[in-house]
Order: C-alpha cells, then sequence, then structure tokens
C-alpha cells in the first residue's frame, strides 16, 4: 500500500551481473516481489562484506532478515522454502535423476558459461568503467572479449543438441536449467554478442524464455551510454 | 568377497584433485564404500565426456547405473539419498540458516579457494607433469604458485577466524563446511604448502579433521616421484 512500509525481501545484485539475473528471473517464476538494490563489490563496502564475505552477487535478503548469500545458495533456498508449493512447475523437479541433471545444468551455466563467456563480457564491456585504476577498471581486454565471442559459440551449439529431444534444456519442462541459461545469455544478449544465426532450436528456446512475464524487468534494464543491441526487448528477434 | 563382484558405486576421481577428495572424505563419513576409478580430464576420453560433458571431477557412479556428475551436485544428491538416515550428524542440516552457512562456506572452499589456492597448486604443481604439451603441459608457472600461496594465508585466517567462536567451521557439529575445507587443505599440504603456523586454532581444527577414519585413505595416496610434505600423514604435525 502507498505510503506503508511492509518488509519485502530484498536483492542485492547488479543489473547486467548474470548470477544476479539468475535470481531475479526465478523470484519472477516463484512470483516473490522483491526489492532490489544495486550493489558494486568492488567497492567492498563493509555492510555488504558482513553479508556476504566472498563478496559475490546476488545476496538475498528475506524478509526477517534471513541472509542467502550467493546464486547457488539462493536458488537452493528458494526450492527448499517455496518449491513444493509450485508443485508440479517447481523449478528443481523431484525425481532424484531430474534433480542431478538440472543442477548439472545449472553449473554448466552459472559456472562454466559465466567463466568462459558472460563474466569476462560484463567484466570487461560494463564493470570495468565503473571501476576506478585501482579497482581494476580500464580500457576493455579485447583478447577477453574475443574468447568469450568464440566460446558462445559452442555454448549454443551445446543448447540446440540438448533440445533436439527435449523440449525445455533439462527435460520435459520449465527448471533452473532453462533459468540459469536465460539469465547468462541475457546479459550477453544485452551487448549484443550472442550470434543467434547458429543456432535456429536454441533461438527458439530463448524466444520462448523472453516472453516469460518473469523476463520484463530484464528487458527493461539499460544503462546510460550504452544502449542495448537493437534486438534485444523483442519478442521476435 | 572375493571373486563374486557385487555392484558397488564408483567413483571418477583424481587422488590429488580437492574436489574429488571432497567427496571421497563424505562418502567416508556417510560410511559408502566406493570403487576408485582415476581419471585424467585432459585425455578428454569420451565415455567419460558422456558422463560428465563439462569433464569436471568427481562423477559418483550409483550402484544402479545412476551418474552425477560434479562436486557440488554430488553433495546435495548424497544429503538427499543418505542424509536423513544420519540424522544428527547430517552434514548438510535441517534448519533453513543451518543449510544456508553450510552451502555459503561450501562454495567459499570448492570454488573461490579452489580457484584462488589448491586449484593453481595441483594444477601447476602436479597435473602439469602428466600432460602432453598440447594438453597444456609444461614446467610450472611460478607467478600462479607464488600468488596461490600468498592467498592461502587470509583463507587460513578466515578459518582461524570462524573457529573463535564455533568449534566446527559451520557450528557446533561436523558439516560439508568441514569436508569441504579440510580436502582442499588435504592437496596442499601434500604439497607443503599450508603455512600451519599462521593460524593455530586452524591447525587444531584440522590435526582434528586428520584424525577422522575418513581421512585415512586420502593421507595413504602417494605420488612415485613427489613424496608428500614430511608430516602430511603425521596427526601430531
Amino acid at each position: 500500500m502507498p505510503g506503508e512500509t511492509e518488509a519485502m525481501p530484498q536483492l542485492f545484485h547488479r543489473p547486467f551481473c548474470p548470477l544476479s539475473r539468475f535470481i531475479r528471473l526465478a523470484l519472477g517464476e516463484y512470483g516473490v516481489d522483491v526489492e532490489l538494490v544495486e550493489e558494486r563489490p568492488w567497492d567492498r563496502r563493509e555492510a555488504f562484506l558482513l553479508m556476504n564475505p566472498a563478496a559475490t552477487l546476488p545476496v538475498y535478503i528475506e524478509d526477517d532478515g534471513l541472509t542467502v548469500p550467493g546464486a547457488g545458495v539462493v536458488a537452493e533456498y528458494l526450492d527448499e522454502t517455496l518449491g513444493p508449493s509450485l508443485c508440479e512447475r517447481r523449478l528443481l523437479p523431484e525425481a532424484a535423476a531430474d534433480r542431478i541433471e538440472v543442477r548439472r545444468l545449472c553449473s554448466w551455466f552459472l559456472d562454466k558459461f559465466y567463466a568462459e563467456v558472460s563474466g569476462p563480457l560484463v567484466g570487461e564491456k560494463i564493470d570495468k568503467r565503473m571501476m576506478t585504476f585501482a579497482q581494476g577498471g580500464g580500457p576493455p581486454d579485447m583478447m577477453a572479449i574475443r574468447a568469450a565471442k568464440a566460446n558462445i559459440k559452442y555454448h549454443l551449439q551445446y543448447i540446440g543438441w540438448l533440445l533436439r529431444d527435449r523440449n525445455w534444456l533439462a527435460g520435459d519442462r520449465l527448471t533452473y536449467a532453462d533459468v540459469a541459461a536465460a539469465a547468462q545469455l541475457s546479459s550477453a544478449d544485452y551487448l549484443g554478442d550472442v550470434p543467434w544465426h547458429e543456432d535456429e532450436a536454441a533461438k527458439q528456446w530463448y524466444a520462448k524464455m523472453k516472453s516469460r512475464p518473469s523476463f520484463r524487468p530484464i528487458l527493461a534494464d539499460a544503462m546510460a551510454g550504452m544502449p542495448p543491441a537493437p534486438y534485444y526487448a523483442n519478442l521476435d528477434f
């Protein structure tokens, strides 16, 4: 209600951080409203380091103050607390083999894709602009960007390969695997660095993800001085 | 029984891989006997890539053939299937806040410590000796080793800081956090690269970990041409 302050969960994040986006999308799928608080981890703000000594994003603060640091930890926490209420739409399905496959693919996208593609792209093209020299700022490392742009091709092919006999990345329904992959790709896509022509199946799947209500806030993100690629928010790209 | 083959779970691992050691120790704590199979991921053996396309270690194969790839995924799987049977000794305790803290520290040691310390040390000093030039082998990168040896100091201090008002790293009992940290340290300790004199509390805690039965096979590991640091298997070091 306007004028009243109701305790609402908070998410310390950065708008183009692919790991933050994973949790923003997941919260959207769970239907959890959250207050977004932008945090620049390289400032090493003391109150932030107390929440998460590893200084990684995102950090989720439950409305009772419980602090949940890091994308993977938040995802498990949300599944344990909210997952069962989603029943058939649970993002981490109940069968043991399904949980293994979803977690395997989450690690693929949150660890491997992030290390090889989205981390370097966002780090070099966006974060470095905001850092002082002492914080690691400066001109982008073109070698790192070139490597990331080469790596993204085989990740798109892998997505396409998974979709050859699956409707969604981990099987026959939407899971954390799709949310993790789409979050990672969305940051690279803002920068115009996803060669969608490389894989038609991956492109179709991403169009489906983009049209979900949970994606709307992500598509509305914009950065002064660095507009998105022209098709970024376009559902028919 | 000798002569008979009973289906037994398998663990594809490398003896000095800190992530493999995490799961070996965890299986020891759960009391699960496992057949250890040494895998050199850089050989990119096709059958191994089918088990785990990300080519990371370890990979756990359940006695019914179910494949569980990657340390984090295995840890969650073991907790879900075996955790409840341990009751009070569950390595991932049941209360939400405890699970968050254990998973936070697991990420600290399996991701951060591994990236900053144990991964570079084992990679440069051990793995590179076994790789061909094309696989990335060659002389160790002394800069990387020096950085890892500098980084380990603040990790030891962090362990000491945690132990100021805790008996174990995540609280008042043994959890995955201790197992993850001890596994990481054990690989560095084989190489003689843990400056135990830096933190007495961390040293006492590690002595306690080392004396657990689950640690025995780890302390018996040895590599031809590279003997362990003299105190490696010594419970009073």
